[in-house]
């Protein structure tokens, strides 16, 4: 068989299971938006029932026999898309077989229950009833890096599923030098003269109205609602369902203008990614897929942070604000309005923080799981290490379990390894965005004049239209020019809320 | 391999192709929905992809052998609902492996064309454009017929598609008597002294009002809002998507209350029956499937009809109509109201026709389509047909094709043998009704106080808990002790009509 043949047959697979995910992915968009609450246990059976055919078609053995075959073809020499296709697919594949089913199972099960468990304990603030689930997830996730293999620590391995390519060492370096910084901004902005007066974005906001301003931010970004819908759920998210459809979804709250707004902006920032992607000639392929879960959380943050939170956004959409909102908003001044969005002030829960702050949260987590992972820290002493951490990098003294450790859902459902995403995001938005600002000189002055789409065409031509063709390590490189580093998210945040701040 | 293995067998492989159609189920739904514009490519990828994966598994030679192994097997003997299973899958694997994948791959293929070539032809009031696609489905419909082979005349084997065990000739025979009465009936109606005042539904009824009484009215029937949905869509239809699971549509006109009145309770009826089977425990299996179109639609019309266009059900209801509907209903006598919601008036389209007119409209359409099956009328003729006839049962001439022989998309979709299933429904439902009450002496006292479960608790009972264990010939044996008749249907609206117009 030649070469150019087996990859046809290839590419014809690989399209086949990416449209058997997409229905998965439809199904799953109904579950979080409008299926009735009778259809629960029937949706998880047809979920099952996709997820294992598609498993099945991915590890199918013509597939390792295609994929041997290519390997040491002409077409996978060099830096073609050809190439990062069939190295990516290739790696994937590895890691699919490695897994016994067996072991997939039992994980499967366990985390349902697990889940289950953590809601309870969380509920009733109880650790301890939490303790022997987080145990027995904590064993399974170890005995999943076993099975991939890794160098250095098992960490690796699990970080690997959500990153490719990133190592424990690298990100824990740049965590390291952040939180540094981090906490010294903190300190400042706590002992800041000025302080925004946070009621502004906390009165009453019509939830339709919220609606047609958050559309129309979407619309101005460039999210087409041709190939794409804003729907209300209750954990906001994005799925991007094969070319041509993009959805997005928020949740309102009357009584709070930001949670929909910069949530609508960030699930929009995922959503230009997914429709940037080359779905319409590469569906199903690696180079139409997304780089990893980090560069797909730095487009979201770009747009909801650097974009969304900007002084130069408002100015053109805070007299339309204004107009929307008009009693809430009435003789509220662009600065004060400005400074309540970005207010700082440390918390408790992750998902509630603001920019500043969100990142520690992010770095503790890391920390604390990393330790378990490697055998350092047993679970009976997560909570003892979680506050005494949170206590040094937060200067607050955590309160309850449920306010502390058993916050997050991730560790009850075997995702280990995914905290870090959410800080890479970050770190990577700043740094592209530092870069786009460099490669468009009157960037921000094109956004003061609500003239989104610039920056969208920047995102698409520099990072969307790559796909995976370069790993989120070797993209941020050629697309800055420089390895990622903690020095352009801690620069744009010091500049901001000093500004903010008067320090 | 015992029967009892094999039994188990048949019913696992039946429920996974029943979960893989459901998954089909909410992608078409949403289709019909929520999907952006931009998604209907991927769409008609993603069920083509499930329907080939179900026509696979259904037709895998495994189940052949379960079958022919449990056929002649005691399980398949006697009336128990084993033996229905076995019959009933038997039947339908039968015919699913007559049909040559080259034959059912060119039907695909010619009617997704002739569908477009229809619009344009209805559009342009062009019949010529569309004949030579009518004589190419015509063609494939008869080479269906052909390979699933028939008794007596071709459109036999075509209907059965639609509506199992039934005959053209039986069917054609009841038509007839219908038809004359149907015709006497018209002319009574024409000549009678009172008229309704249809102005009364033709008003301002705001579309959110609507919806909250048309909710109302679902509820008070019985349908779970639990386990189902009403949303918005173009062309209204329900849907079973499994367990837990039904959703119905609607559309709003918000200068005419009937139609999504109406058609709410139409689909609900549809509802009840998906939420009758009993799907919680045979999923995937004919006893927990609707015994025909036939007998889905009979569910359909009785609660549109028989109930929802009877007074005892306004007697109830009507005061409720008056508090939502202040404006357009101040002032209107429920007799008014109830004249305006039964008015009868012959029109060109089917889809718009009233109570007393609809039956004629399928009664021309099937007695077309049986000649041009069977080859007594060439598509050259049917405008020429369909005019003539539609004077002689309507006393009206019809103006144009495109409100005459170009108004449904079914001949162009190659849905012949399915028109007739509308009218058996509206015959089944006035003979179930009839003996719902002979059953439950004081039902419609029942409606008149609003208590509508009464009546969905006898069609679970004497319906809906059956499935398609019995044909649907033989269900309406079973449950009115007669086989089907024109009777209680023209008894019926002449009794209704006859109230109404004075005669």
């Amino acid at each position: 068989m030649s070469a150019e043949k087996a990859y046809k047959e290839l590419t014809e697979r690989c399209r086949e299971i990416a449209v058997l995910s997409s229905c998965a992915g439809v199904l799953g968009w109904d579950e979080r938006t409008y299926m009735p609450r009778g259809g629960a246990q029937m949706r998880a059976e047809q979920l099952s029932l996709l997820s294992g055919m598609i498993h099945s078609k991915f590890t199918d053995p013509r597939m390792g026999e295609l994929l041997e075959e290519l390997q040491s073809s002409d077409l996978a020499e060099g830096d073609t898309p050809e190439a990062a296709n069939i190295r990516e697919i290739k790696y994937k594949f590895d890691k699919a077989t490695k897994l016994p089913k067996s072991l997939v199972e039992e994980i499967t099960k366990t985390t349902t229950l697990s889940q289950g468990e953590w809601v309870t304990a969380r509920k009733n603030n109880d650790f301890k009833h939490f303790q022997p689930w987080l145990e027995k997830v904590l064993a399974l996730q170890i005995r999943k890096a076993d099975a991939y293999g890794y160098e250095g620590e098992p960490y690796n391995a699990l970080l690997d599923d959500y990153e490719v390519g990133a190592t424990v060492d690298d990100v824990a370096d740049t965590f390291e030098k952040l939180r540094a910084d981090l906490v010294v901004l903190l300190q400042k902005i706590k002992g800041a003269p000025k302080k925004p007066d946070v009621s502004i974005v906390n009165r009453d906001y019509d939830v339709r109205l919220q609606a047609v301003f958050g559309e129309s931010v979407a619309q101005a970004m460039g999210y087409s609602f041709e190939t794409g819908r804003l729907d209300v759920t209750t954990h906001p998210f994005c799925t991007g369902l094969g070319p041509g459809d993009t959805r997005i979804t928020t949740r309102y709250n009357p009584k709070r203008l930001n949670d929909a707004l910069f949530g609508i902006m960030h699930e929009a920032g995922h959503g230009l990614y997914e429709m940037g992607l080359d779905k319409e000639n590469n569906f199903g392929m690696p180079i139409a897929e997304s780089a990893s879960l980090g560069i797909h959380e730095s487009q979201s943050r770009m747009w909801e942070n650097q974009v969304g939170r900007s002084k130069q956004f408002w100015k053109y959409f805070y007299p339309q604000a204004q107009r929307i909102f008009k009693e809430s908003l009435a003789g509220v001044d662009l600065d004060d309005f400005y400074a309540a969005i970005n207010n700082v002030a440390p918390s408790y829960i992750r998902v509630e923080a603001d920019e500043a702050t969100y990142n520690l949260h992010i770095l503790l987590r890391f920390e604390l799981e990393r330790a378990m992972v490697k055998g350092d820290l047993k679970p009976d002493d997560v909570p003892g290490e979680w506050n005494s951490r949170f206590e040094k990098y937060f200067d607050m003294k955590v309160d309850t379990d449920a306010n502390g450790c058993l916050q997050d859902v991730h560790w009850s459902a075997g995702y280990m390894g995914y905290f870090p995403t959410y800080a890479l995001g970050n770190l990577y938005s700043a740094q592209f965005f530092a870069q786009a600002q460099k490669d468009i000189p009157d960037l921000m002055t094109e956004i003061e004049q609500g003239n989104l789409l610039v920056l969208r065409q920047w995102l698409k031509d520099n990072i969307h239209r790559h796909g995976s063709r370069y790993r989120a390590t070797r993209l941020v490189e050629k697309v800055t020019g420089q390895p990622l580093s903690h020095k352009p998210l801690v620069d744009y945040m010091t500049a901001k809320f000093g500004e903010i701040y008067g320090f």
